[in-house]
Formats: structure tokens, sequence, C-alpha cells
């Protein structure tokens, strides 16, 4: 897993380098279709990385988007009118029979697909044709997804630029996983802090919901942690009522346009007393974190990046920490199949 | 708490008998502008209640349709092209200012907007004027919403139908929370098994999603245990490594096309020895469980309404054995402010 991580910024580079000019081929085609709105169906990690998209597309090219509700398609065949759709399909093996049949079926409504998968031989990858981007993360080992993870966060924000017809800073997105790549041993002295946590509430709002998400599920996946992630806004509408003294809580508090938000929700959970570690490069925010990790200052919509790897690291070294090979989950494989 | 609950059937009764001409009308309205799509907007348990008509407007309207993503439109204050949508918010307070900042971007955006709400001299009800529902759960005490989030489902419901031009089984309806009303006893019964729970898996997929999500919240709430609601299908993409023996789990599994998938997620649950509590009117599914309730057959968008109806009962009385007064958990009050 950690070699996997330290893969990610080789695998942005390539997926940069030979993705592009397919990614700009596959938005023109995007552009002439002209949708009203884009769905998008992942599970699991892919889920998440589809959480980031809807809001990349949302706030690059205006585009109102959705993650799609796969049941509605894959159980009660009953999808709604999406021929003015973009349909995007996620999946690191290409193979989540959910993801796959969505894809299927909103082709056959006449909607545009687009599959994102790290397997060339997939059904995903063949189902989307002209239109399938590979993710350039090659083989993937461990069953917690990380370098594939990243790049299909990275391939959602190169099509949303390119269908806006705006440019990707490129330099900046690597230095946003680098930069959290020198920090591998804070990481890891304030995962030990977190050595016997039974639960752990993950906040985020906007493009760091996404993120909260993805460390919440790493956390479980690889640490066996009962952490959950939740939109900081929702949180004081009834949650937080969970809380106690030095109950954990992690939180992503960018300096961007949602920093007052979050400022307000750590103080809410400072006032009951839980523990919080504030993810942050805001100075106001990590003041008040009982523990904080410093974010470099970015555009809002690579905040993420950085979000991500240091979730993925502070998962890692958690999982060493509490005896656990997080290449190897109990319970878990790499394709997650279900029953239709 | 248990009086709102028990004036559940009285409220759909009045909602159906006051608000049914003013939905129909509404409809007309929204049948002429001929949205592409739909976006619900709501906070805690009117999130809930969205997740809910996300399915239904998709079901019985085949609209597409998505929570909306506050952030977008609050705090990042770059929204979506939206001027072909529907945009529905939902505030019991009708003061929840994250929701009505979004309808009132909406408006502005030249989107068609409702409101539904439980006061008739709110922000929210004179944001949507001609478009306004009024939940017709009169004033509800308890800071659990349980009535007026009830009534959110119904118009939500109502809406679907009256834009399908379809008919609502109003009957069907109140016999979905009456046949639950008669069953106290027996949920009281099922929660002394709970008291001392300090984590809780929901599961549902399909139209129960929001019924586990809505049950993990009232838990939370009312009772301060760890609860979390979750896709049963995305459950095995991850999650299910948190689990060991007797980690508590409930699952919403009614008899309808979701039940393949549930039958599947159940047995996965009890390989790895977890304690599985199941709510269903399928025979398989109840004795797989190791404690079981049985729902009454249903029209599957209906279900909700029962299981709701027990997620809401089963709370209450946990409330009352862990020393709780869930008309007041900590923290806590009927309207949550947040700084935008």
């Amino acid at each position: 897993m950690l070699a996997e991580i330290e893969e990610v910024p080789e695998v942005l580079r390539r997926l940069i380098e030979r993705e592009s000019d397919n990614v700009k081929a596959i938005s023109s085609r995007i552009k002439q279709y002209a949708p009203e709105f884009a769905l998008l169906a992942g599970r699991g990690s892919s889920d998440n990385a589809c959480i980031y998209g809807q809001y990349a597309f949302q706030l690059i090219a205006h585009l109102p988007s959705a993650s799609s509700t796969g049941s509605v398609y894959t159980l009660y065949k009953n999808p709604p009118h999406i021929s003015k759709a973009l349909v995007v399909g996620v999946s690191q093996s290409g193979e989540t029979d959910d993801v796959c049949e969505t894809v299927k079926r909103a082709k056959e409504e006449g909607a545009l697909t687009v599959g994102i998968t790290n397997n060339k031989e997939s059904t995903l990858y063949k189902l989307a044709g002209e239109n399938a981007i590979y993710m350039q993360a090659n083989k993937e080992e461990s069953v917690c997804a990380t370098k594939s993870f990243t790049a299909s966060m990275a391939a959602l924000l190169m099509l949303a630029y390119a269908f806006a017809d705006k440019p990707l800073d490129d330099g900046s997105l690597l230095t946003s996983v680098e930069t959290i790549l020198k920090h591998k041993e804070q990481i890891s002295a304030l995962a030990q802090r977190y050595m016997l946590a039974q639960n752990l509430v993950i906040l985020g709002t906007g493009l760091s919901y996404s993120a909260a998400n993805e460390t919440a599920l790493k956390l479980k996946e690889a640490c066996y942690i009962n952490a959950w992630g939740m939109s900081s806004v929702d949180f004081l509408h009834g949650p937080i009522a969970i809380l106690s003294h030095m109950s954990p809580v992690i939180i992503f508090a960018p300096a961007d346009a949602t920093l007052p938000a979050s400022l307000n929700v750590i103080e809410r959970i400072k006032q009951v007393g839980a523990h919080v570690l504030v993810i942050s490069d805001s100075e106001e925010a990590l003041k008040l974190g009982d523990a904080w990790f410093e974010l470099p200052p970015n555009h809002d919509l690579l905040y993420p990046f950085s979000e991500v790897t240091f979730a993925q690291l502070f998962a890692f070294y958690l999982a060493r920490l509490r005896n656990i090979n997080p290449d190897k989950p109990r319970y878990l494989s790499k394709v997650t199949q279900v029953e239709l």
C-alpha cells in the first residue's frame, strides 16, 4: 500500500501525458452532445471519486451533476429519462457489475457514456468504447485502492477542465500530492495517537466532502475502525449529539470559500469537549485543533488531492500499528460482486 | 416524541385532504415548465426525505433527480446551470439557511422552485410562493423530527404521483404507518437488546436507503449511538471489514426488486459473525436474521413509511432505556444555524 501511495505522482504524470489528448477528444464529443446534466456511477472508493467529480463538473463546467442511484437501473430496472445526460462510470477493475450495468442501461437510453477504469481488458472499458479513459495506474496489488483512487479523481478533473475549455494546472496538481508525501514521518507520528480508536468521525464540506468519505472508507478497510465521513454542515443537524469528551473527530478545513462554515463547525465540536484533528492551511483553523496537520495553500479544486494523500498515508501507518496488513484486509477482495 | 409518532396517520390524512389540490396545481406548473431534472435540498432529516424523493421522482415520474450539493450555491456561490431544473427545498422549520439560500439562488438562475415546510410564516414558505406545500404536521415539540419527517416524505410522494398523472394509493399509505403503530410492544421489547449498543450499522438499498439513513440519524440524536446508515450494496465494497463477532447490524430488506441484493448482503454479514436484525416481509430474509421485525407486504414505494415508523418507535424506546429525553437531546435545537 505504501509503495502504491508513493507511486501516485508518477501515475498522475503518466495520466496527464498519455490521456490528455484522449480526454480532449472525449470532451469534444460531450460538447457536441451538449448534455443537460451528468450522472456519475461508482461503488466504494470509486463512488467517493464520483462525489469529487460531481463538485468538479459543477464548479468548473457548471454542468449539474449527481451520483447515480444505481438500484434504479440495476434492481428496479426502471431508469429515469436520461437521454440528455452524460453518464460516467468509474471502476478501477472495470468489472463492478453495478457500474457496468448502469452504463449499459444508460447507453440504451441514449445517454452519452464515459468509462474511467484501470483495466483495458475490462467490461467497462469495452462498454465505453471511444469514450474510455485508462487510469494509467498499472496493476494495484493492495485491496485498498490508493493510486487508482487518486488517478480517477484526476481523470474526472481533467475531463471537467477539458469540457469547460479551461486549462488544468498540472504542476499544482502534482505538488498537491508530492508535498504531502514529504511529511510521511509527521503523519506516522500523528497516527500513534489513534492506535486504539474505535470510532472516528471525519468531516468535510464541498470539495472536501469526498475526501472525508474516502478517509472514512480507508480507515474502515485498512484499520477496521468504525469511521464515518459526513458533511460538516449536516453534522450539526443532529449527529453532533453522539460526541462526548474525547470523541475523536477529523475535519478537513481548507482556506477556501468553505472556511467560515468549517470554523463554525470546529467551534461547535470544541464546545462539546470532543477531540479534533484539524487538517487545514488556515492558521485560524489549525490553532483551534487539539491536533493538526498543515496543508499546502492551494486552488480549491486541488485541496482534495492533498487531503486524500494525507488520508492514505494516515490509514497505512495506523493499519500497521493495529497489526493489520492493509494489502489484504479481512473479508475483502479486489473486485466486489453483488447479486443483481 | 411518542405522541408525535402516534399522530402521523392523522397528519397524513390532513395532508392528503388539504394539500392534494395544491399539489396538483403545483404539478401542473411543473409539467408546463417541463424540467429536465430535479434537485432536492434539505439538511438532517429533511435531507433523508430528499433521498426518498429522489427515488420517488425517478421511479414514478422518470425525472432524473438528485440531492443538491448545497455548498455549490451557498459557500462557493458558483451554481451550475439549472435553468431547466425543478428545485425542491425541504425544511420543517422553513428556516434552514442553507436550504433557503439554495432555493433563492435557484430562483435567480431561473429554476422552478417548490418549498415543503411545516411553517407557513417561514422564509422557505414565502420564497416558494404559490409553489409552497404545508406539511400539515402542526407544531412539533420534539427536537427529533418524526411526524414532520413522514409528512415531508408523503408530500414528495404526492408531488411525484401528481407530476406523473398517476394516483396515490392513500389507503395503503396510511396502512403502512398504522400497521406498525400496532406493534409498539414488540418494538419496545426488541429495543431492550440494544440498550448497551455503542455502534450500529443500518443498511438499505434503493427506496430503503433513505430509511437506513433516517434510522441512523434518529439513533444518533435520540440515543447517542454511533449509528450510520449506508447503501447495502456499497457496504460490501470495503466497509464490511469493520464487522466482527456480534457487531450489530440492522437491514431493511423489503420483498421487492431489491430483495436478491439484500439477501446476498445478509448472507455476507452472517458469514463474518455479525449480529443482524432483519426488517422485512420476506420469509427467506427474516429467517436469516438473529432478530427480526416483520413488515406488512406493500407497494415498493410505500415500504419506507413502514420502515421509518419502525425506526422512530425503536429510537424512542431505546432513548428511554438509555435515560435520554429524546425531546431534548444534548447540544441540539429545533432550528440549526450554520455560518454561511
